[in-house]
């Protein structure tokens, strides 16, 4: 042990969590290994208080920091790079959960607790905390922050940004801000909270959360319906949103090509339709503070509406828990169906809803003159206006030659989103995947504000350097 | 015409609209007269670009922004300093609505937009705008958000924050920040839309905003309660969140003595039962997807299981538009009575909710200790735990005798909700009237946090300077 800063850490923390950084392993890539980086050091701090020693040690030994929750971001944010100069700092051990007011409907949480267990938590105590989305078992609280995560519920509760009213945060200098105010209402000065939500780790460190909790529904009722463009199917979202009002929990498209794959690549799962006769399909999801049989009867007379106004053309209610939860795996598997067909490419857009029909068709035509045969691969949360827009290869065309144009596809992709008033990522980030996309899509004005906040929170680029925003000097 | 800078304001935007500071009037006091500045020019854009460039005029004259919209604030946030260094800026003329998109459910309104003018538009669209406070007929949309303005339908839709999706932003340099998105997720970089709002222009002028719009219920219930204790409202809040879900949107707190007051001051009130026998009492509103008789179904089953679990005494029903309209009359007469009798001590503080029977049995043995005799006018929005804490003076005691203990006297309020985990201001802000109680209630971190942003965003302290946050240096 030859490097002072890991001798400190190990003063520190102790020898068990504060090692070389080769025993990160699989921390030292991304998810999809597709990122890989080295570390300085590999520590995991148990208080706010080790955390931020720790920010004044690297400080001190001129090393960065790079803060990972349960490594399953998509766009290589928690992946330190290849210099060697950085200290990953893994949260695992600052996992409880702190405390639950339910006469508040707070709930604050260590920033390690996987979301999982702060759902859990919550429901313990009677009260649903709304933030949901595949990864719920393996991604940590700190990771959904510092990513704004979004996820099936947003429709009705916001992102990770709207369930947050307060903060604990690590600043670059290893200075503790206490912020973990649990109040609806606070309008005294800067909002620090929500710069540090969504930062990706590279304006400080945050340690816990105060979050919101709404109450339990009573109920739920779920339905499919079919559709037979995006138009109907906007004009069903604002049908549902009157209808519905805050009832409305989840409003999911899927192209009817995607709900075919799922059915090919997981032979049990049992459609909603017969036949698929329509190109678009939505999974529409009511939770209400009455009985089940008063949740079948609204989510009954509002798809009676539908179809009498013709936005539909035809509708299956859930009948029992079992139909309900069978409709949800046939979404939940959309993704994983797609990857035991091979791999595609991936976009996470969000659009206006007023232009999300236009996007998709002009988009197909371009990438059809460009890229003639790719297969459309189109879902996502409409009710947010985010689609997960993916692209397969062309029939007989190989998965890897395919892969191979993944910019020149992408970059047609992002043009349209940005052309039609979207974003490139609606939930997932920017990282480093995308760090270098920003300059195309933001004008200098919002890139140079970006810098400054950088700058004035970081000035010595010490915390998750070179991920998100490019300086013109990204070395210490 | 000597000064250089107001020659060059004339050749921009004419004699009409750039005129000496003097010509601004009333706009050189804050609405209750109690802080008076000069200017050194009065000016009225009518386009962001035109603002951009009376930003730069100032610059290169040395001169700082002060930018106001219908002068409504309590904090004096946008009255000038008496150094006449100031131009002040009106956005009056930047009131148009550019874009109502319905299959977005959004609105693109100008900053210098009143808020009910915003309402009715979105009304006019078959939408709810749900941002609603008492000055909605004068205060402008740039104002609500450089305030992140509250109101009385927090509780369901969120304060100005939560209820914009992007902005355009005139920068401390003249530039301009095009960030009028469209879209629920959105996470490419920082988020620089919840710095700009609740800054009450001190890091940029706000000159429009993408706003959302939500569906118009289809039905109102409205009921009054009466109940014995504090404690009691908050599980009777936990109580009908859970029974009504997200159609609660409104729960509004008043003290028994609150109550008869504007019964006394506004002599055709009609109260909501024949005697006061309880010490609080609650105005709440359901808004609702179904028909009125659904709504009033509702509203009587789940009061009933208030009634039932000894969580109030007495409930009372609006049985018709006009007695609704009556119930609310009680509560927006309330601040109107207290002028009537003599001015009072209002203080806009905010508590959790679980804290917040503490912090009135404490505070009030304090106050009582201290200043014999002064008397509550407790009221305020339950559902947000923000408390209108307002202290009247002893019977007896002249109200200038009780205005001279105005500091002492909110000291002791102020300690107690910082004690109990509150905010000292709700939803006024800052502006300069609590700028300087500031330092006493966050940590030297966070006030290091907002003046390194200060500085980051607007470096040569331009921008409405000495308001929010205390630089050392304060002069240009």
């Amino acid at each position: 042990m030859t490097d002072p800063l890991l001798h400190a850490l190990v003063a520190l923390l102790g020898e068990r969590y504060a090692e070389p950084g080769a025993a990160a392993g699989a921390r030292l890539s991304d998810k999809h290994q597709r990122y890989h980086g080295k570390a300085r050091a590999f520590v995991r701090p148990a208080s706010t208080e080790q955390v931020a020693a720790v920010v004044r040690l690297c400080a001190e030994h001129a090393a960065c920091v790079v803060v990972q929750g349960g490594n399953t971001g998509l766009m290589a944010a928690a992946t330190p790079d290849d210099s060697g100069r950085a200290v990953l700092v893994s949260l695992e051990r600052m996992n409880a959960i702190r405390e639950v007011d339910t006469a508040n409907d707070t709930l604050t949480a260590e920033a390690g607790c996987i979301l999982r267990q702060v759902q859990l938590a919550a429901e313990g105590a009677g009260r649903l905390f709304p933030l949901s989305l595949g990864a719920e078992g393996s991604c940590t609280l700190g990771g959904n922050l510092g990513t704004n995560a979004g996820g099936t519920a947003v429709l009705r509760y916001g992102n990770a940004r709207e369930l947050t009213l307060g903060l604990e945060v690590v600043t670059a200098e290893g200075e503790i801000w206490h912020g973990l105010r649990g109040l609806r209402k606070d309008n005294t000065g800067y909002d620090l909270r929500d710069l540090y939500i969504g930062s990706e780790g590279t304006l400080g460190i945050i340690t816990a959360a105060t979050l919101k909790l709404y109450p339990l529904p009573a109920s739920r009722a779920t339905a499919y319906v079919a559709f037979a463009s995006l138009a109907d199917g906007v004009a069903l979202l604002a049908h549902a949103r009157a209808g519905f009002s805050a009832a409305l929990t989840g409003f999911e498209l899927m192209a009817a090509d995607c709900l075919a794959l799922v059915a090919e690549q997981f032979p049990g799962s049992v459609l909603p339709f017969d036949r698929l006769t329509q190109p678009w399909y939505a999974l529409l999801e009511v939770s209400y503070h009455g009985d089940h049989a008063d949740a079948v009867a609204l989510m009954e007379r509002v798809l009676e509406g539908a179809l009498e106004q013709g936005l539909i053309t035809d509708a299956s209610l859930a009948q029992s828990v079992a139909q309900s939860h069978a409709m949800w795996q046939l979404r939940e598997h959309m993704s994983e169906a797609q990857a035991r067909e091979g791999r595609n490419m991936k976009h996470d857009i969000s659009l206006p809803l007023s232009r999300i029909e236009a996007f998709v068709a002009s988009t197909a035509v371009q990438l059809q003159a460009q890229f003639p045969g790719v297969r459309h691969y189109t879902f996502g949360h409409l009710g947010d206006g985010n689609l997960h827009y993916n692209i397969a290869s062309p029939r007989g065309m190989s998965v890897a030659a395919h892969m191979a144009r993944y910019h020149a596809l992408s970059r047609v992709v992002h043009d349209n989103v940005h052309a039609h008033g979207g974003s490139i990522s609606a939930e997932h980030g920017i990282g480093q995947r995308k760090r270098d996309e920003l300059p195309r899509y933001k004008s200098t004005v919002e890139l140079g504000l970006m810098r400054r906040i950088k700058r004035a929170l970081d000035p010595h680029n010490r915390l998750n350097p070179g991920k998100v925003i490019a300086l013109e000097n990204d070395t210490l």
